[in-house]
């Protein structure tokens, strides 16, 4: 059995011809199931329904009993407020719907769509539609909304209140449907219409911290019910939400039976009589306590998330080509290489724009790097732009110095301009040639901090490591060079090189500036960010923290409140900055991080009520 | 009475100073109640807290019985997620609210701060202290989330689920307290409390669309329940989102009793039992059914938000001065008056940054208009910026050219190094001068139509006017010069004029190109963007539709049909820009046209289910 169960799943590997589908009509038992992980845009509603139908065919042809879709496959998933600016798309997913019904032979289908509520304009029921022999046999629709929705869906998706109507029988068998993943209140109801197997359809957001959760969560729903219970889910990226897909399939005892793949579109079959069922990777990390550098258990995971993410921006907004600046450091190498296994090696340039405090090294390494991915690859220097905008600049400023007071003795303006003559270069090419984007490269580290340039090394469509931390990025560089086809296409004088902008000299040692230097050591940083996002430790748990870092490096207890306070100014100061960061990956969460612009006026330390008595005093003399 | 109401009111329109003080202490009846509609701080515990300290000194030296603030007043609203950045936020709230406690006396205060819950980390109420006599006497908590919250309220804030603690009695009065204004479920329980009047502390971004029924809902519940009701609003704006204010107080019939201003903090006194009150205009328009150029009556609130929220914005976040291109176009100059007037005109820096295309007309339009508001001015051509881009540009284009097809036969790449240009300038300034932030002068009806330059016109660290329409904008204008002190400070060209950008000559007239001629009339563009946010059409409906424009100008069906493909086509183009567009100011709704950048895709026009059957018969022969 185990040499058919994986040649069977060779075989779903692979496109579906009709010799593919032949033989598995020859391998598969009788009541099989086709799970059908797919991959929706957003409001595009003929591109889902030609893929919905595609896999109705495949399971005809393959003689399956069932398929299942995600929850709102036909509109996709997330709409936000999509149904308001064009109110006809829940009526045209209807009109998709019905025609796919009547195409639908002895196969069961469960379709999720939107349908609208009777007398209540603008307000839709998330619904799964069962569909055999032509017809919608039956509607189920979503009863519990997520409490902490983090896509507004209240505003359009409504309850459906009558929990008795959960149940379908197909074959003999009777299924009881859930639509969307909650803490399913109505469970009780739908065991009371006895079913011999629970399915749940939903497209779930990935958030690294909730995942395993999750499926304890469904875990314990099946053991609860003693039945067999199905989760299919939505795979792939709108803006920068992640869906992973990983549909999970526990047997009647409660235990695992079959899991689909991660970040990858895919049609899964199980068959719980025949035992068939596969258990794919879940790529998830094991759960770190403490802060470490180990970063190897969760790097396919972060490179599969990146490249769906980018893969499913470009396809879906139209874009097909990316440019962007190769300055020879650790962030645009990370997104070149990204980019190339993303959109393919021909669809983008790497301009190296030198300027004259751009090292030899970091030139030849550009180059090296785009003739290692087989990118496209051009030099352009700055030199021109830059001094005529200096010469520009040096005008105005003595006007406008005449009027404003100050001005800073030592500024970034001179660093700055040769990052935003980078930028003019990309979005130059951006205007010329058709579909287009070009890609912002700053990393989570730095966007925290505010150390990137606006109109410079910020800029761009699309910034597809933006929530990752630099040492990560430094172990993904390691990770890629092991792992891709095409090994150590990343220069190792890259990833041993110090990062740093190279846009100004640091007057101590005459080299270029080193971020390090002018922040903290990037070890030190990245322990501080993941202290706050995942032990929500204030600045004095932080100081009272042994750090990583301190364990191989001494430091006095004022470097270290030195850098905490460096790190708090830079991070309240960069809120703005983020505000125009172009969309990104949500790597590890979701969008758990949300912070007023104008909330930079925040005290992070604490103050005791002995000072605050004395401030408040003088209003009460 | 009324000369002493009047003469009341002059009194607390101005600073309390020991003087007003006194004479209000002599004016005031005893029993007589203080609204503190405050601006705070999102996140500035100390800053609230001063000023909440202010506010209850002042009413203790006038003799107050009570001093109402709104919800959440010690923390801001809304806080997102900056509780789990900052766990020790709360701590700290409850340490200033102690402190605040000590130092009340007879006067009663209602403060509104967050409280955390016990054995529930990362979970809070929002509540509101009854503070007196150096105690807190009593906490009232928030029992309704809204269903809708768009801030995300449910992540930190629990509601609470005991309902029959919400009074408190003062001088031989029982109050009724509601924490947030929702449609309550808890006001049968507050009124078995038999209160002698209602309170409601709130924080509620502002939505033109729903402030009258609000306004309705607490008319409904002061008549039902037969006891005058106060309710107390935050004002000021958090990022985009506006609070109004406009705190509102009804008498025991249920008739308006007194109403405090729009989009300004405010101390009012009430006292139901001396008629004391006063009602203040709430500035909001008549509903419109149909779209109308004219905007008279919506003039006032539009500048007086737009005004709040650039204040706001910059006071908030620490900026003092704005930079911005003055182009001696109509958004620019909109900008500029709006920045003189919340900022003052010396923290408003104009640039005129003429290319070979601007006319001479702009350029001394431009002046004229810096000349009559008093700000800055510089000149700096953009010349030579333009002509060194555009030789580096060439070279680089043909090595990109020699490896990637589709290089567009007419490009707006040399348009937009126009546009960049000037932003390097403003960026350069900001670089180099403290406290300054350049400013994206686009408007909405561009932004809708992704009509602005990335890194150009649509760059900045704020977009005042980026949720204000062409039309709308020209009638500010229009009003601005009649009723800002200064009247006709913009001058008349400058409005007779027919915007364009002035990035490129139109080969049919010679002259600069004009935006209608690129896209459409203006007139024509706004009631498509009027209809989709209030009618809720659909492209079906736009074609059916008599539009204004059509009233007076003759236009074909195809003629139409094809400015809204244009229209549809643009915007959904235009989603990726504005996901970089900055923060703005929400004029007239808050979020609800959210919509997934990857959902470009979506079809606008309706088709067939014989066009869908045919579609999907590929997939079943």
């Amino acid at each position: 059995m185990t040499d058919t169960i994986e040649k069977f799943y060779e075989l779903t590997e692979k496109d579906f011809t009709p010799e593919t589908e032949q033989e598995l009509r020859e391998l598969i038992p009788s009541g099989s199931v086709g799970i059908a992980q797919i991959n929706p845009s957003a409001g595009n509603i003929e591109y889902n329904s030609k893929k919905v139908a595609k896999y109705i065919r495949h399971a005809q042809n393959i003689g399956l009993d069932l398929i299942i879709f995600p929850e709102m496959v036909l509109t996709g998933f997330p709409l936000e407020d999509t149904t308001g600016r064009y109110p006809t798309l829940v009526e045209e997913n209807v009109k998709w719907l019905n025609q796919i019904a009547k195409i639908t032979t002895k196969t069961t289908a469960l379709v999720g769509f939107i349908e609208p509520v009777k007398d209540k304009a603008g307000k839709y029921y998330s619904a799964v539609a069962v569909l055999s022999c032509g017809e919608i046999k039956k509607i189920i629709r979503k009863c519990v909304l997520p409490k902490n929705s983090e896509f507004n869906d209240f505003r359009y998706i409504e309850p459906f209140t009558d929990k008795n109507q959960n149940s379908f029988e197909i074959n003999e068998k009777v299924y009881g449907i859930i639509v969307g993943l909650q803490i399913p209140d109505n469970i009780d109801e739908i065991m009371k219409e006895n079913p011999d197997g629970l399915i749940i359809c939903d497209a779930n957001p990935f958030c690294l911290k909730t995942e395993i959760p999750k499926s304890e969560l469904l875990q314990q729903i099946a053991q609860k019910c003693s039945k067999p219970l199905i989760y299919v889910n939505q795979v792939g990226a709108t803006d920068s939400t992640t869906f992973a897909g990983a549909s999970i399939v526990y047997n009647t005892g409660g235990n695992l039976f079959a899991r689909a793949k991660s970040f990858e579109e895919q049609f899964m079959i199980v068959n719980f009589e025949n035992c068939l069922g596969k258990v794919y990777p879940d790529l998830l990390p094991k759960q770190k306590e403490e802060f470490s550098l180990d970063y190897d258990d969760d790097m396919e995971r972060t490179y599969k998330t990146i490249i769906q993410g980018i893969k499913d921006y470009f396809g879906k907004t139209g874009f097909k080509r990316a440019v962007l600046g190769l300055s020879g450091g650790l962030d645009s190498t990370v997104c070149a290489v990204l980019l190339a296994d993303a959109l393919g090696c021909e669809n983008v340039f790497g301009i190296s724009m030198p300027s004259k405090i751009t090292t030899q090294t970091s030139k030849s390494d550009a180059e090296q790097l785009a003739a290692n991915l087989g990118i496209n690859f051009a030099v352009a220097p700055i030199k021109d732009m830059v001094e005529t905008s200096a010469n520009c600049f040096n005008q105005l400023f003595e006007k406008v110095e005449s009027k404003w007071e100050c001005r800073y003795k030592q500024s970034y303006t001179m660093d700055n301009i040769q990052a935003r003559s980078r930028a003019m270069y990309l979005w130059g090419i951006s205007n010329e040639f058709g579909s287009c984007l070009p890609i912002a490269t700053s990393d989570k580290s730095e966007a925290y901090m505010g150390y990137a340039t606006i109109n410079g090394d910020m800029s761009g469509g699309f910034a597809p490591i933006a929530n990752v931390t630099k040492t990560k990025l430094f172990a993904l560089a390691r990770w890629m060079n092991k792992n891709r086809e095409d090994k150590n296409a990343i220069p190792e004088s890259i990833i041993q090189k110090r990062p740093g902008a190279e846009l100004a000299i640091d007057p101590n040692t005459g080299k270029p500036l080193c971020a390090e230097d002018a922040l903290m050591p990037y070890e030190f940083m990245d322990e501080v960010i993941w202290r706050l996002e995942n032990k929500k430790e204030s600045y004095d748990d932080l100081l009272k923290a042994e750090f990583l870092y301190e364990k191989t490096h001494k430091i006095t207890k004022e470097q270290k409140a030195q850098w905490l306070d460096k790190f708090y100014r830079r991070m309240a100061g960069a809120l703005y900055k983020g505000s125009i960061m172009p969309p990104s990956v949500d790597v590890d969460s979701s969008l758990h991080h949300k912070q007023p612009i104008t909330s930079s006026g925040i005290n992070y330390k604490s103050i005791s009520e002995n000072e605050i008595a004395e401030i408040l005093s003088v209003y009460f003399q």
